[in-house]
């Protein structure tokens, strides 16, 4: 490990390095390779680097920034952020629940979130997944427009209060995977380029210019990225990583820095006798992405990534939304596919792309399973980037009965589910039912699991001089796509706040029925391991009407419909579960209103 | 074929296309997938399109622009440029001639190269490489920043000049290879951004935003290029393209755009009963650019690519020029890997790139030979990138005698090379040798044939805009480099003029004499299959000393030497050529001064 008490940086180009204390400056010595070292410095110590005389800039490589980006480094004692318990989980197919620090609880400090680590170990969950700690201007954000890869944002508690979250998860037995975003640098704050060459025009981003990963100097840009990757796996003892947007971190160089990451990755994995697991978050379709390197072409070695997909085939069927970038999906049939086969888009046409895209999963492969897909019904983008930030029990809707309809008995209301707010609560009890219990590796977005109240907009606490474009930026994007509602000022405060949850109404109705549901899933995925295992050629999917699904996995069947009338499902069995109660029939069990029923066939 | 006299453009957000005629205008119909179609017009007809009434702009598809890229297209007469004579030749491992037309011959068109077609069939060639010939702006250039794929620049006599030129070779059985600049458009002139997404901003080039091949619409695109190579190919009956810079031609899609024309290409041939080549120009040093489509991952199906590592290897070592991006090369060592294995960079560190670079070329391959590989020791960037132009026989020098060396007799120089210029002779004459000789596929640049005094510099006839730009631009960039030379005005009428070749040089001394030497190498080349094969697992390379190498194949060996002194080489056997009177020795071959001598030794 380096030694961090001693203050060392990489500036290629520079001429003169001087440390910038708060007493005075000195002159750091050249070491070669364009590294630049000044002498040993206590803990506690705040400094920066001047370069050839220029205004001081905080260390690239800071474990913490007391004032925020646009402040001094300060010097961490090793000590604070080094895990304590012995721990190892291996997150492939485990049950994951994404949160982010700020909204998690009203304190907004990891210190706080430890609070609910045992509502989360009742409710079934096997790892946390924390949004972005690395430092951003401002005290409120998403965390996605970081520029601290290495220092975690004060107003989360920095490094001292991760490590002790992290050490808290390890003792309930939960693991923690930390979202990383190495595709891009926020557009404040981010003073890397003052450094050296950790961008290159020979990629265009939607952030602009890309992370240096294959230009001149990338050999040193790439170890700035794996620095950080070590010090959150290794120091802090973090479980995994989420990787954001891989599909931008644009690489033609014979070894991707994705294929680079899974290597170093295995060889720590040995040094510390722990399972690390990495995910992508990927837009690309590739299963290449979660093959073993070397294996196949363009293998990544990514653990898992995310399937956004099941998401989108999930969402649109059970919602009712199909525009924007849900064209393509909405229909029973895609979402038979994507249970079975992972993508929609596996070479074929995307309607909202306007090309061809992916590749097919091989069910039968033997370099990845279902479980290298994670899936979900909701996480921070699919909430977030809507307009005012609202959830499924908000938002879905059953389909209108289809026009000139003969069969009106399908679709007629019964006095169960008549109710939209009702019927929304079981259109995402259907959806969560089938995603649980799936193949795919789940993860739920916090609050999901009661049906939260609370929104999740979009926030930010950027600058005077890139705020108010934030603001204005966001409200002319919704209104582009047709919005017609008031969008969330992000730089408000009181928008964070909205999104805080309500641990208040987690035992109220009918908070309460979800809270269960969700409970009672996770126990039945937990406990059979028909259910916990990825095969994907074991899945099998029957389209029974337009609104209504057949999930089987070795001897249990899940039977969702998104109907306001009735269905009937040809299932002989033993119910386990049901969002309402099903009436025995003489070929199966009819079900009114939208919702799931889990039955054990043999 | 595309009907050509009915008009049709591609403008996808348009809502409206006018065909706008010298007397008129009338409104085009909408054909579907964002085409647009007018009625058939007479040849000679002149037309431009104006999108959603905007100001009028050429066809991008045009074939003719008699008054340059800002004025109307015509309609051409398809009659026009229908090649005529039946030919078809394999152009790998054929030696290649490239030319600019507007520099041949002071006339500067096609009609009047043909005059000199004779003199490069007495010379040994069997193909010229024709500099691109797409429209650009202004009466002189290089033809690089050309901006309509389609048309044949007026300056060299149009369409109807190049088919006669193309007939008039293939009736020499000479092969026509044309450059083809994919990778981007000119920046004055280019108006296809006005007609749809032909750019995006998702990779950027040295020239800005790439030419759209992998982003939305890029089917469009991609169909937009590969209809100027069928014209080239199919309808001039062109052999062969040489596609500029594919390294720039940046393309993420499943198929790559190289591949994708590979595949195209081997269609047409079945369609014409022609063998038609690609090669590429590609600074990646990948050799599976020059393997068959699906063989190896990456593969790209070109049939041959440019090795300036070669390049490089011969010209450092010959010149003596070491720094800029010849900083890796200038030894025997280097000259030797370069006519065994091809690359230099093959997969370790490149010090002008500052970073590891390209990956080994396979000797031994089924995929690919030595003719895969085009070598040369001039061409149109080699020097015309120089400052003033200047070729071989301009710069070249013989090392200096090593200080305090104790064997002085090496380097001691003798009656006859004392000359310097005599000396560079000698040296172009080593460096022909070897590469005129090699396993690889040579092309000569026009006039090196006979050592012409004319320069090569850059020269360009932008507008009142860019112009001065670009005079200023090229002084500061050889200033930045420490040439401490007057550059010539690229804009200067005089520059153009400076190039145009000298043919009254040819049959005097010392031109005679290089020419007769290139001549004999050429038919020694010819007539020998031990020298046409693309055998590379054949070629051995001997360090003889600091300044002077061996090059074997089959029963011939290749002596070349840089040194000022004399050289003796171990080599039994006929002498069939030398450039200097060698003096057998009771264990070789003395010879003195630099040059090369050619040897059969069974």
């Amino acid at each position: 490990m380096r030694d961090i008490t001693i203050p060392t940086v990489w500036a290629p180009n520079a001429g003169l390095v001087d440390l910038v204390l708060d007493d005075g400056r000195e002159v750091m010595a050249a070491i070669g390779g364009g590294w630049w070292a000044s002498r040993r410095l206590v803990p506690g110590t705040r400094y920066r680097f001047s370069i050839d005389g220029n205004p001081p800039l905080p260390d690239p490589r800071s474990l913490a920034q007391p004032e925020g980006p646009h402040g001094p480094s300060v010097v961490v004692d090793p000590e604070v952020f080094t895990g304590r318990v012995e721990f190892s989980i291996d997150l492939r197919g485990k049950v994951l629940y994404e949160l982010h620090v700020g909204a998690f609880t009203p304190e907004g400090t990891f210190d706080a979130a430890c609070e609910h680590l045992d509502h989360l170990v009742e409710l079934g969950i096997e790892a946390v997944e924390v949004m972005p700690v690395a430092d951003f201007p401002g005290l409120r954000g998403w965390g996605y427009d970081g520029v601290g890869q290495y220092a975690v944002h004060r107003s989360y508690g920095g490094p001292e209060s991760f490590a002790r979250f992290i050490d808290e998860c390890h003792l309930r037995g939960l693991g923690v995977v930390l979202d990383v975003v190495h595709n891009h640098q926020g557009p404040e704050g981010n003073y890397l380029a003052q450094f050296g060459p950790y961008f290159t025009s020979a990629h265009g981003t939607p952030w602009g210019e890309a992370v240096n990963l294959d230009q001149a100097h990338s050999r040193d840009v790439r170890d700035f990225l794996l620095g950080a990757c070590r010090q959150w796996l290794v120091d802090y003892r973090v479980d995994g990583l989420r990787l954001d947007a891989v599909h931008e971190l644009r690489d033609d160089s014979p070894k991707h820095y994705l294929a680079e990451l899974s290597e170093v990755v295995r060889g720590w994995e040995v040094e510390t006798g722990r399972k690390l697991t990495l995910f992508a978050e990927s837009d690309l379709n590739q299963p290449s992405m979660v093959a073993p390197v070397d294996s196949v072409p363009g293998a990544k070695g990514m653990d898992a990534q995310w399937a956004d997909d099941v998401h989108h085939a999930l969402h649109a069927f059970f919602t009712g939304e199909t525009s924007g970038y849900y064209v393509d999906f909405g229909t029973a049939e895609a979402l038979k596919q994507a249970l079975t086969r992972v993508f929609i888009h596996e070479g074929g046409w995307s309607t909202f792309r306007d090309r061809n895209w992916g590749a097919p999963v091989d069910v039968g492969s033997e370099l990845y399973d279902g479980h290298s897909f994670l899936c979900c019904l909701q996480n921070h983008d699919q909430v977030g980037n809507r307009a005012i930030g609202d959830r499924t029990a908000q938002m879905a809707k059953v389909p209108a009965a289809p026009q000139g309809s003969t069969a009106l008995d399908a679709h007629r209301p019964t006095a169960a589910t008549a109710d939209p707010a009702e019927q929304a609560l079981g259109l995402q009890a259907g959806a969560a039912a089938l995603y649980l219990l799936s193949a795919f590796t789940p993860m739920l977005f916090m609050g999901e699991e009661w049906a939260a109240s609370t929104p999740f907009p979009f926030f930010s606490d950027l600058g005077p001089e890139l705020g108010p474009h934030v603001t204005a930026g966001r409200r002319r994007e919704f209104e582009k796509m047709g919005w017609e509602v008031e969008v969330p000022d992000p730089q408000d405060p009181a928008t964070l706040r909205s999104a805080v949850l309500r641990w208040d109404e987690l035992d109220r109705p009918p908070h309460d029925r979800m809270l269960a549901w969700y409970t009672a899933l996770l126990r039945i995925r937990r406990e059979h391991g028909d259910l916990r295992n990825g095969s994907l050629h074991s899945v099998t999917v029957d389209v029974v009407s337009d609104d209504a699904v057949l999930m089987r996995r070795g001897k249990f069947a899940v039977a969702a419909s998104r109907s306001g009338g009735e269905v009937e499902f040809a299932l002989p069995g033993e119910v386990v579960l049901s969002w309402t109660p099903p009436v025995q029939t003489a070929t199966g069990l009819r079900v009114s209103g939208p919702g799931a029923l889990i039955v054990r066939t043999r």
